[in-house]
């Protein structure tokens, strides 16, 4: 849904991102665009999309031009600060997080993470699930009971080097 | 792997935990099972039984006899600590953790959080993913490039009461 | 009762907040409304028509326009900042709180947590009571001995999944 | 439902708290009360019971009387650790807390503290809803969707001294 | 003594407090006055109206005007901001203080707090010392070998309720 | 009153003490002696008393003596822990502390810590109140409408040097 | 050596400082003055005179005479900002400091403190060195194998009162 | 003066010291000897003898024998603890510190630590005051106005490298 | 590659440091140049150039001409804010690091710390790796099954002081 | 050396990790060994090594068994705490460390961190240096000036996955 839209550009968490984030959401709003619109447009898939938005994934001059075009907002706007030379400062925002959604996510890992740090050991050995060569995804799965959200991490397993 | 195992009980995280939890890991080990045999021989999910093993889920007195028979321990042992008069208190170690494969987790909400939450947002309306109503999985995905990770939440999707 | 304010918005907790929670506070308190008034005017309660106010709520087109109108301020300006494109990124102010208006709060988590945790278990079992489904409820009880406030929690109760 | 229970004494919350305690809970479990039993027989409510169960509130020796005499426990035991030279040492386990049902309640000063806060000095003026006059109490609300949680707080309000 | 004062609004602890402080002790130190001195124009003690100063107190619309008077201040300039419509956000800077004189308060808990605590309880049973219906108090007691600070916290005990 | 008490030495804050603490208080039970009246007996104030029993104050041996006398120990037993060898390793828990009694001591420095310091400096000049040459006294103060803790702080004021 | 600086008012530390403090080291820069220098002219030590650059010391009204007519700043500019009405709020910046000159003064107290203390004990008894009545000092002693910084505290003992 | 003395191993800051620790102090004090005492008779200075009494130094062979000579304790249980094969883990309790002598020492980092630095910069340059090659010295400056504490550090300045 | 660049300076880690900082990374920016194509051009290392552009690094007057002269910037521009009056206020940005770059060389510490300690004790004795005297370097090692990064510290090892 | 070593298991870092730690600890020493030795022993680098010690790695079984036989213990005992059932809980002791050899480690990170982080980005993308797929290396550096550590980190370079 179209709509004219006002980032405050001192509000959390987009005072800490460079100022044409705030542009660029106002930009999808006013176009009435989702993530996953615009990552159909780009190519791409909306995690990895509304990851650049919040400053925490860097697109190559091809994807900027791209999401340029999809936004209506002219490239060197874009390039000029999120250009080849800038690079992401990653992480967004005090922990614990205190908003609900942000919050659960960050539970999982204090009731789960020593369960699936086991799992992890016992199918693959000693090493981690790459949070770099990872896929993030989160789509609605239809249930009569309430929607349910699928949220799936897909990641390299790296094994701890022996020397 | 069958194998002989001493679970010193006062090393995190068991210390926090009540002393059968050692048990059960010593006896595991003792039947070379892993978490996916036992969840198979109980009848539940192996990241569900690896909560139970880190004090985070709450057997019924069915699971409790079914995973004793499993573990050759007299259930009646297990049910003095983890019977009906107990309750988790879940939550388990500081944060941020420190172990590379927790703190793989804990990354994902600080690089992905925002994304993960605008995403949710659009799909679903104002609300969170339940970590409550949540079933937690890990899956090997063969890869020629290496072997993948995958991890999946799948929760209810919970909208904001309005009232 | 009527009056002019101005609400600095670079003070804590506004500071925070879209600039036009400031404008709405003002607008509040030139009309002389309080916020049982609003509530009545827009059909919800006060607690959440609260909410709204600090950031916490998201009211959907139709609250926005009966708020608009209650307050005499153009909707369109309201839906600027607040509109569908925005989601409440919910926690506000640094823990614990100082003010002792919310450090009573806090406190009844340190001093009563467990106690209460322990009769919703007793109750209901092993899960938890809901604070996205919950309705949060301030009212004032006429006492000889001194009023009292009666604040009062009713949130679903979410069994644990097990799986 | 009556059992025989172990209560580590090193667990947490216990470990901070006189070994009694644990024998206490023991001792419930044994006897199969609930808090809501324990608390008709001593002629209290049932959060101010588990409240001394979690060494957050103090028996007169009546009450202990009453307690010992309920759970079987020679009085002298219970005197020699919570009589009238122990006063408690109120405030149990870190902050924020892990739990998630504890959490929530945490999470209900995050989101609605200011807005409990408006509301309380809207109603009462300069004051706060004091946590030492105060009751607290759970009470099961049966819905079709779900039966509800009711947490109550009714504390005296207490005006600012001026001076 | 009176004197030209320029009060950074950008400075802590003003920083947090609406813009109209700085001008109240702008105006103070122009007229040099004291707190005592306001203090008793006023009909107040002067560690409450250098609590206003400090935004952690409120005053009516009677103190307004008397202050706004005494300072050469228009009512109105100080009514929009501190007015009836404005609630102090209690607790003013980081813990633990910097500055030796807050930080010697701070260390009085620290090592007096549990005697303090102990001798109370004595004297007076299970409760507290109210901080809300409570009168501080600043004076000097001049003495050969240096002057003395007599600081006295005057608060109602507070006993905790039983239900 | 006289009574039988097990100071359980492993509980917080007895647990950073030496253990002669935990007897202390077993003593000063068993005789039924307040700190009020340890204090007469001894030829001390109350609050300075209670401080030593917490580890925080530093008798010399003929303090120690009267104590040993006034509670039955032997003299030596205390001695060997507190005697001449020993210095006080003040400060005693965490901070902010939890327990209500404590919390609105340290809440004072919150609210009316800047008040305090404002006052002090008008009244005496750039300098601190001692908290190192400072008497401390609890008394209670009769009150209709409810009696009254009068706390009070008489510390030597420091001027900062000059140099 | 002269030169002209520009110091950011908004740079750690001076932005919690008022303004007047960047005019006074660019004018220090400016004249190509040190702190020594600035010391022999005002009459003091350049600790001390640095500490006021850093809004830790306070002058009296001659100092500030003498501090603008060294630095060719009119008087009154400083007064407004330092005068009589401004009392320091001292303490800079976050703990543990990150730049290692102030690191290895923290990393003193964490590996030097109890031998500190517990020779002032033996040579003192129980008491402090105050650092209100402390100087501080600074020299260069040159050495063959690398000069070598000598940095002394001389500070008053103050014994623990007993009362 | 000679006493018999308990040093509670499990008491801070000898819990976490090798218990060793605890037989040293008892000896010192059985002999009655100060760390001044030791010092002479070792040859070493009384603060590095200390810092070795609190596990923050380590003597080399000669030292400890030196040093089981000094006390009467046989060399090989010092050396089974303290000999060659054991490394200091420097960093003694947590901070801020709690004691008043060692807060003050703190203290002159908060408010001191900046002059300080300001002044090294200027007599030496880019570069830093080690604690690493640096004597630390305690001396008792008589004075008719009290007693004064004279705390020295001596340590070499090391140049950044610039490469 | 020549780009225009606009370094937003109130995002972090910029905010910290003089805005000059700002002007450097967009004139590097702007010329194309790599901190290996400006290390070359002045003579230096990039990490210690890179350190410089980092505010982490203090440039004498000839590093700063030849930096403005490679830059295209007036020397007295750089001057101004980063010349002979400046000293850096090293340390940037907050710990643990939330970026995954920065991170890994956190985590470094928390797994291979003690590692390395260990290891340093055995080949030079009780001393340290100085970040003072230490040159930093970061160089790429092509691999067939992923290149590498190659990050060396080469620092003077410093003894303790005995004394 | 060889020497008979005491390692209290109750010590930091030794507390927090399996019992059997100490043994090696001690059978290293008892044999005189260092961890050069050991490495070249069991075919592995001195720091990987090391990392075993301190429970930060992790060896198969015939590694356990190199292990088991250069220090003469049974490889059962071995086996029992540090065999396949067991996978390191990686990360040992408080942040920031204390210790000033850890810490300059950290402060690396502190001061270099950003230099590094650019550097790397510049020389190979977006992407990080894995500190899973890392070797860790230090060698002594011979120097007529003073020796020298060279601490190299030898990382894979991972890119950010693109999805």
């Amino acid at each position: 849904m179209s709509q004219t839209a006002e980032i405050p550009s001192n509000n959390q968490p987009y005072a800490d991102l460079p100022p044409i984030i705030s542009k660029l959401f106002e930009a999808k709003a006013r176009k009435g665009l989702t993530f996953e619109d615009l990552a159909k447009t780009i190519g791409r898939d909306e995690i990895w999309v509304a990851a650049v938005f919040y400053g925490q994934a860097k697109m190559d001059p091809a994807d900027l031009d791209a999401l340029a075009q999809a936004l209506d907002i002219p490239t060197v706007a874009i390039q000029k600060q999120l250009g080849s030379h800038w690079w992401p400062n990653r992480g967004l925002g005090p922990m614990p997080p205190t908003d609900p959604v942000l919050y659960r996510l960050y539970e999982s890992v204090l009731v789960y993470g020593h369960a699936i740090k086991a799992v992890i050991h016992e199918k693959f050995g000693d090493g981690i699930m790459s949070m770099i060569d990872c896929k993030v995804n989160v789509t609605k799965k239809p249930d009569p009971k309430g929607d349910r959200v699928v949220l799936t991490f897909d990641g390299k397993f790296l094994p701890y080097a022996k020397w």
